[in-house]
């Protein structure tokens, strides 16, 4: 597992909507129409989070999650933030994966 | 409804361990053993948060949920905070409530 280079990342992204660069993690707001939508989501991705054995650092007020996704052993972006963004993507529209 | 003074909301805090004051709100990070623990503590608090219309400013990262609780009606700590607080502390140590 290593970090992904900037072009590896920018042409990730394109595929990724409203997801942007932020330093060495790429995050994203999700809102949602009230806070069980929202806290819902959140369990969804949590799955997918055990399951891939990576871990969102999000942040919950009523119906916006915050989100932002990293890989602390590498320092940097890698697959596995892609992956877990695109799985976020897949729960909110069922199209990704 | 209306905000707490600071006399009251120093007085509650002595029985909600590890809650402290932060200008208008009332903050305690729990940390547990893993991501399944911490989300699960989310998923509990989320069902009390929606029973009494009244919900958290919370960060996840891992094991640890930072949790932030304001009135955002009146601008400050109200009892609904205190009696959030305190189901938080009932579900990680069942004897309050």
């Amino acid at each position: 597992m290593s970090s992904l280079s900037d072009k590896q990342i920018d042409l990730q992204l394109e595929d990724l909507a409203g997801w942007q660069r932020d330093g060495n993690g790429i995050i994203k707001s999700y809102k949602f129409n009230d806070f069980i939508e929202a806290i819902s989501f959140m369990n969804q991705v949590a799955f997918h989070a055990e399951a891939l054995e990576h871990h969102p650092e999000w942040h919950n007020t009523y119906n916006v999650v915050d989100v932002r996704l990293t890989t602390h052993d590498t320092g940097g972006i890698t697959s596995l933030d892609i992956r877990l963004a695109k799985r976020m993507e897949h729960i909110i529209q069922p199209k990704h994966l």
